[in-house]
């Protein structure tokens, strides 16, 4: 991350805490290490995010029905999707210190150093190596390459290291309380497998038929060891996908109407096609045919914000000879039992919370009347999603207009999410809201008393205009498309 | 419970699987204890009663801002609440079996069998006796009072029990990978105290002012033993809180307010007020004020839906002792800085849903034009919450009553969950339809094609009548509340 990009995620982390979107979590208790709580308006931009991508996806998507699966699954689940096997990284010790460390973070650390000691090629030498044996689980090259580097342990300051072993990154905990036979039970890793163990249960109880999907919100967990980059990657995250099942032979057309689905949804949202990218895998997982990521150009580059996936039918086959239940599906069409493949839309919410406040943030410089310079920080949150819509504030708090503003206020707040002020001047508390995102601000003054106008403000363009009162509601209406 | 309630809740169980409100979790692998799946028709239930609360909370009242806080916080936060030392239940450990019980499980299961015995006065005093020794925390004497009685264990079959000891309700995991580091931290019991912790940076960031509040919905877990009464007691739920924060010698007319308050919302969805009563506590925490739950009519009795507590200022001030930093509001009408008392309403969102399904489900007999009788399984569920508001049916396949009843559904679906289907008989289509608890069905017949007119078919009454298509949005709208 360069400095200028660095500079702009810390801007956004600081603005976020002030202004009500996120806190670190546990605060007072000095913070949990890559968790965060969601403030008054992120818990708002949050719900507005996740109601529009349910919407979407469920009621303008005649075949599309949601779940909302629990946390908790039996632990044969992850036996048969492979997290208990396969969902691990690979950690190494120091015999001196006995402290534990994730191989690539390790490494990493020390081509960090090597960077700012300015050994540029030897850095990038590092971490080409380092990816390669990584790719190969070549765990006993990456050990002679951490001795070799002489890479020492930051506590103890010894290279005497263990053998690497892998770790898995599914928190557990333990269910019942007959101690000796609690079950021990994970929290979920994603949210997939809960649409995929109740694929029947869904497709009889809604009647569906292929092609159809299941679409679901929802928290997952990941034992990560670095808390990096904000929300971006947490150990308590939110998910919102969607499980598309299909006939088998259809699934290359489906993953290619999904892939550009879903960019479309990110522009539908007014967000410029230009910070978008699509990054397709060369290295699949076994089962799986196609996969692409969304990458959006965050303060800190381009990164996943979501993956489509073509996953054949690997997990309702796995979970078939796991559980010993048929998982197939009956096409009336073609008089044929099969187990049906799945196309996957998987975007991280929380990764869309920091895509839409890095797409919104905007520190701008301007022009005063007198020629000197001004700025005012802005959140040009999509209207749709912006946790306030309309501010209602009477230019002062004399001569009736709160009495005025307050019947707005009362008009208007059962129909969107309405903030009313009537303290300091309507300046600062322009800027607030400029702050906080909201897309249009009403002023109450004394030209509403003899005509029943009132003034619009826009924050984009700062731009304002008269309508009348009795127009407000349609007007907010039509601006934020609801 | 009587026979006739548990036939109810057994046929809600059943329904609600069949027509996909509610599964058993990870049904495949047979179930996991006490966690159930919300499926397609109960996922948009839950989201429209979570909807409904939340716009009434935060939408509605201007001084009250929502929050959405991680699972996760910092472990000192439930030494803080009290949680690690105090949420837990007494246990007793069988020594030749090895097995651990919760101690009033075993003495009820031992008086259920009394019951059976037709030794209704002996069933009687051993419970009263259990409930007047778990009140007192009369460890020995709950002993002794098992081995009194001869209460076997039922795997070993003797009577050879150790001391009875606390056994602590929060399910734990490890964070971090660094094994000799991690931290053991705890997936929240209750919501609240996310609430509590973050109090001052939303009062600060959303500049608030006393009286407001704090809402939050979200996941809460405890390890209870015993999985019974379906979604009203789950390992895994999920809660709708609020905290009211007040000045010191007002806790007592917002307690009398909330109180009211919260009634008068469940009383708004229509559900009758015979349904419902208050239990007020006689029994309170030391640091409680006053406390009271709502309770519903269910299928098994009256039972706690919601609670309203009067908590004083004990949360606050115990995580002010526990952190160090100050938790105090500076008042600027009293000039004086004070730790904020804190009313608060908690409601189980898992309960209330089964609350609704209670009291929507119904079992009508019909009477036919021949005389002959039929019946319907119908769901009368407030429309605001249902999970489809309006089934598009074409009367025939023919005759391009599709293509307007596409029409139709186009105009409409952007607007409220509709459901199109023009499969099987119109009174097969209106059966299921009730079943779910779609509150309105529009038919498009020939007639249609003439006058541009339809039916409206209302779930409750059966009733029919013939509007204008350019009607039905306003007229759903308009029915539905919204």
């Amino acid at each position: 991350m360069s400095v200028q990009q660095d500079n702009k995620l810390q801007a956004i982390i600081a603005h976020a805490k002030e202004y009500g979107f996120i806190f670190p979590s546990s605060e007072i208790y000095d913070g949990l290490s890559a968790v965060y709580d969601y403030g008054p308006w992120g818990s708002e931009l949050k719900k507005n995010i996740k109601d529009y991508w349910w919407k979407s996806m469920t009621q303008l998507h005649e075949n599309i029905v949601g779940i909302d699966a629990a946390i908790f699954m039996h632990p044969t689940t992850w036996k048969a999707s492979g997290h208990v096997d396969n969902f691990s990284d690979p950690m190494i010790d120091n015999k001196d210190s006995k402290k534990r460390y994730r191989v690539d973070h390790l490494i990493e650390a020390h081509a960090d150093k090597l960077a700012m000691e300015g050994k540029k090629e030897e850095e990038y030498a590092l971490l080409k190596n380092m990816e390669q044996l990584l790719a190969k689980d070549d765990y006993v090259a990456l050990k002679q390459l951490i001795e070799d580097n002489n890479i020492v342990d930051p506590v103890s300051g010894t290279c005497n290291w263990t053998d690497i072993r892998q770790f898995n990154l599914m928190f557990s905990t333990q269910l019942g309380s007959v101690t000796e036979e609690a079950d021990t039970i994970y929290l979920r890793p994603e949210t997939a497998q809960g649409i995929f163990v109740n694929f029947l249960n869904v497709q009889k109880s809604a009647r569906m038929k292929i092609p159809f999907g299941i679409a679901q919100i929802g928290k997952a967990f990941r034992n990560e060891i670095v808390a990096r980059q904000f929300i971006f990657r947490m150990r308590e995250f939110e998910q919102m996908e969607m499980q598309y099942f299909v006939r088998p032979g259809s699934e290359g057309d489906w993953y290619q109407y999904w892939k550009e689905a879903r960019l479309q949804w990110h522009l539908s949202l007014g967000i410029p096609a230009s910070e978008y990218r699509y990054h397709d895998h060369t290295k699949l997982a076994h089962y799986a045919k196609e996969a692409c990521d969304i990458e959006y150009n965050f303060p800190m580059g381009f990164r996943e914000v979501e993956g489509i996936h073509s996953r054949s039918n690997f997990d309702l086959s796995q979970h078939q000879q796991y559980s010993g239940k048929k998982m197939t599906y009956f096409d009336t069409e073609l008089n044929q039992h099969y187990v049906p493949y799945v196309i996957e839309t998987s975007i991280g919410l929380d990764r869309m919370f920091l895509l839409i406040l890095s797409n919104s943030y905007e520190e701008e410089t301007l022009i005063k009347d007198d020629g000197s310079n001004d700025s005012r920080v802005v959140m040009r949150i999509p209207p749709v999603l912006a946790p306030i819509k309309l501010a209602i504030l009477p230019l002062t708090k004399k001569d009736g207009l709160p009495d005025v503003a307050r019947s707005i206020m009362n008009m208007c707040k059962p129909h969107f999410r309405c903030f009313y002020e009537e303290k300091d001047t309507i300046g600062k508390r322009y800027r607030r809201q400029d702050a906080i995102g909201t897309p249009f601000c009403i002023t109450i003054d004394h030209q509403t008393k003899e005509d029943n106008t009132v003034t619009i403000r826009y924050r984009d363009t700062m731009q304002q205009e008269r309508i009348n009162i009795a127009d407000i509601k349609a007007k907010v209406f039509a601006l934020i498309g609801a």
